[in-house]
């Protein structure tokens, strides 16, 4: 018998606020880096080295887009024509299972897909595919095999599942079962047969495809409609945004796991933290003899127990337990560690206000890129721009502005009424009233430029353009709802 | 009898690191405009309107020159040649009381003097006056008038007067008191008959002079000789430095006022606070109903009695108490409110490790105006500057960098290479690498102009001066020491 590879399906839809305001809807938890130095985005890609697993499928909203796409450059993970899916909006977990199946079996109904969230953190990747690999017989043979983390507290944020038969290997599953009270929790640890819920899969497309088909049809068969209407572009395989938005938004526990007789469980202990809370990450960072953690610079003063994660400023924590501090350049969020759920409160309140703070940080992605607002005062706004190699932003103009910039590294093609001409390090440009213009980077490395726009008025809404390239967020919606 | 006026002598040589990390010793306390948009400096001036009083004679350390003339000039506070005397280091309380005494018995040795700390809040100017009015004439018969505060509180952080004789007018002094423990506070609070040592006092020149031969004249010699070797530089007139270095490091208190036998007190009530950490900044401001008091945005969730200053982020409270939170730029204070003067440990930690953050902001003032660093990276340093009408920066060059200005408003004049031409709003102008360079604002109105430094080093040192207008501390020393 041919032995089917496994395909992971990378599930990047969520655009969690709780990481608020290091995360923002433009930037969620996943993409952000902040293990290493690297996003738990990329950490959940390198959990499948190829060989023995194949290239990946990246299901993402699509405005992520060029995070997804430049994040997966930088680990060099393989993708192709259509590999990454982007969803237009966000439609649970039922949906993405069934595009992994559809897509998967596309190129053989027998493939072997593995479902696996992209915003968990997964300390330990050996015992993680050990256990993949425990449960490939039992997929191949037509189970869907879910995998159980081993609880180490009385977790009462996750579900549970509760396991049958004997400890090791594969074990049948008895039930699903919601968040419970401490109590419940306490007598599930101290039981033994339940572990935690993590929303990691393993089962064959043509298994899952019949379980849907069986009870969930009309999941299957919108999600069906919208991959059919769906249009490749390089990378992406764009959905058809009226047809996805018709999918039921349902999880997929709720549509296959509780309803299918097929389901089995594979327990571990893989180092997994779903990190859901500021509380969350400061359980997995390494800390002070104090108990104090941190990510960037922190001083603490007869402080214990606290997190502080900065991106800039230097923060100083005098006389505080159980706090945490989280600082960006344009929100500070300081509040008691046991509180770290309510961050979301926080957040719609900014929503209701449609405060930016929600939405983007000062620095935002582009297809061509990225810009960073750096200053802004009467008369003027300073950014920082940098341009992929054959990266170009949108040819524009603008009526009440002048534009500047100075190459700080790297080559720019700049296009002033129609004119072409190439610019390298430390020369400048200029763009008076009127003018279109379009900046380009031809060259093979980065191009790193200053732009300072000067006038009366210096609205984002005073601009003219003559293409779309620079257009983000027209198809899609990641809003925090 | 002719009826002298009073010559108000203005104490700014101090440097309070308490407030830090909005006051920094280059900006300390006196001059942050977080009342009502003003500073304490400015409303010290403002106490003492023309008429009723003579131009100000103000005592500041020679770092904060820049400062001291900007902030004279936006309350219109009349000054003339010599009138802001430059410290060129801190020398406590006494050598300024010295200096006042000897600058205004040139005119007239009968002038009476107020001496009054430029870093205090005093609410209600009217009583303040109108206990002024009521020292005249005891000042003008030779005493050496005191104002002592009616306490509001068992206060442990202040000394206190004792006084003697009935309530009401001008009182005998009995004993000046330490700073008490809590029960002898308590105990104060409950005699009626003790003030707090606000550091105001009311004299004639005579009188005082008179006392410093008595009491301490060695100060009177060492601030006599600073003061004759000092030089006149427009407004200012600069001690000399190594002169100045000589005189004693000794309080007014300990050098006159516990040993004078001239002391007198009238007790006042007129909204005073010393500001002399963040928890008594949030005693005097507007609260909530929950008690959170704000300057800048803030957001609180459930959070109750805590102090936020922002100069920039909104600040997000979530379940927290009697926290103080101050956000600057490249610095954020987070404290439990009753550890307040312990942000001192913190700056402590600081000095050691020479840290900018200390001793200046991004914002730093010069002679010609200021400059704010917004961004720096690879290559690169933004900055935001603003020249005053008629300032001009120093003439240099640079080995390693090349500068590019974009000018936002005002019209500047630039000089490279010893070509001047004017630029004005949205125009931009560059100096390659080796270029001898000056800008200079000859217009009515501030420039503001964008300044990008690029090149492969960007370091403050790749500099060569050809005058110097920027140097900025050579001469001073205003350290948190």
């Amino acid at each position: 018998m041919r032995v089917p590879v496994i395909i992971p399906c990378i599930l990047s839809g969520g655009a969690g606020s709780r990481l608020w305001p290091l995360s923002r809807s433009l930037r969620p938890k996943q993409f952000l880096p902040i293990f290493d130095g690297e996003s738990l985005f990329q950490k959940t890609l390198r959990r499948f080295p190829a060989g023995e697993f194949a290239a990946p499928i990246v299901i993402a909203n699509a405005n992520h887009r060029f995070l997804v796409g430049e994040q997966m450059g930088e680990v060099s993970a393989a993708n192709g024509e259509g590999a990454i899916v982007l969803e237009p909006v966000g439609r649970n977990t039922a949906a993405p299972v069934a595009i992994a199946a559809l897509r998967a079996a596309e190129a053989d109904p027998d493939a072997l897909v593995l479902i696996a969230p992209s915003d968990h953190l997964v300390r330990d990747g050996d015992r993680f595919r050990e256990a993949v690999r425990a449960a490939k017989p039992a997929a191949q043979a037509g189970k869907i095999v879910t995998f159980g983390i081993q609880p180490s507290e009385p977790h009462t944020g996750y579900g549970y599942i509760r396991l049958a038969g004997a400890a090791g290997g594969v074990r049948p599953v008895e039930a699903f079962v919601e968040k419970p009270d401490l109590a419940r929790a306490e007598a599930f640890l101290k039981d033994g047969n339940y572990v935690w819920n993590a929303g990691i899969f393993l089962f064959s497309a043509r298994t899952m495809i019949a379980e849907f088909e069986q009870h969930s049809p009309e999941i299957l068969a919108s999600v069906r409609r919208a991959l059919d209407a769906a249009t490749n572009d390089l990378d992406f395989l764009r959905l058809d945004a009226d047809l996805f938005r018709a999918v039921p938004d349902i999880s997929i526990d709720y549509a296959i796991m509780e309803k299918t007789d097929r389901v089995a469980c594979v327990p571990m202990d893989p180092g997994w933290n779903d990190l859901g809370s500021w509380s969350a990450v400061w359980e997995t960072f390494d800390k002070s003899a104090e108990g104090n953690g941190s990510l960037g610079e922190a001083i603490y003063i007869e402080s214990r127990d606290n997190l502080v994660v900065s991106d800039a400023a230097l923060v100083s924590v005098v006389g505080l337990d159980n706090v945490m501090v989280v600082a960006t350049k344009d929100a500070v969020l300081v509040a008691a560690k046991d509180r770290a759920q309510d961050v979301k409160e926080v957040v719609e309140r900014l929503k209701v206000n449609d405060r930016r703070e929600v939405r983007e940080h000062r620095r935002v992605y582009r297809p061509w890129g990225w810009r960073e607002e750096i200053a802004t005062g009467d008369r003027f706004h300073v950014q920082e721009i940098e341009i992929q190699p054959g990266g170009a932003m949108s040819e524009q103009s603008h009526v009440n502005r002048a534009e500047h910039w100075v190459v700080v590294s790297g080559t720019l093609e700049i296009t002033l009424d129609g004119e072409a001409r190439l610019m390298t390090e430390n020369q400048s440009a200029y763009a008076p009233v009127g003018t279109r213009h379009r900046l380009a980077n031809p060259g093979r490395v980065p191009a790193r430029v200053i732009e300072i726009q000067s006038g009366a008025y210096i609205g984002d809404d005073d601009i003219v353009r003559y293409s779309d390239a620079d257009v983000l967020g027209a198809e899609g919606d990641c809003g925090w709802d």
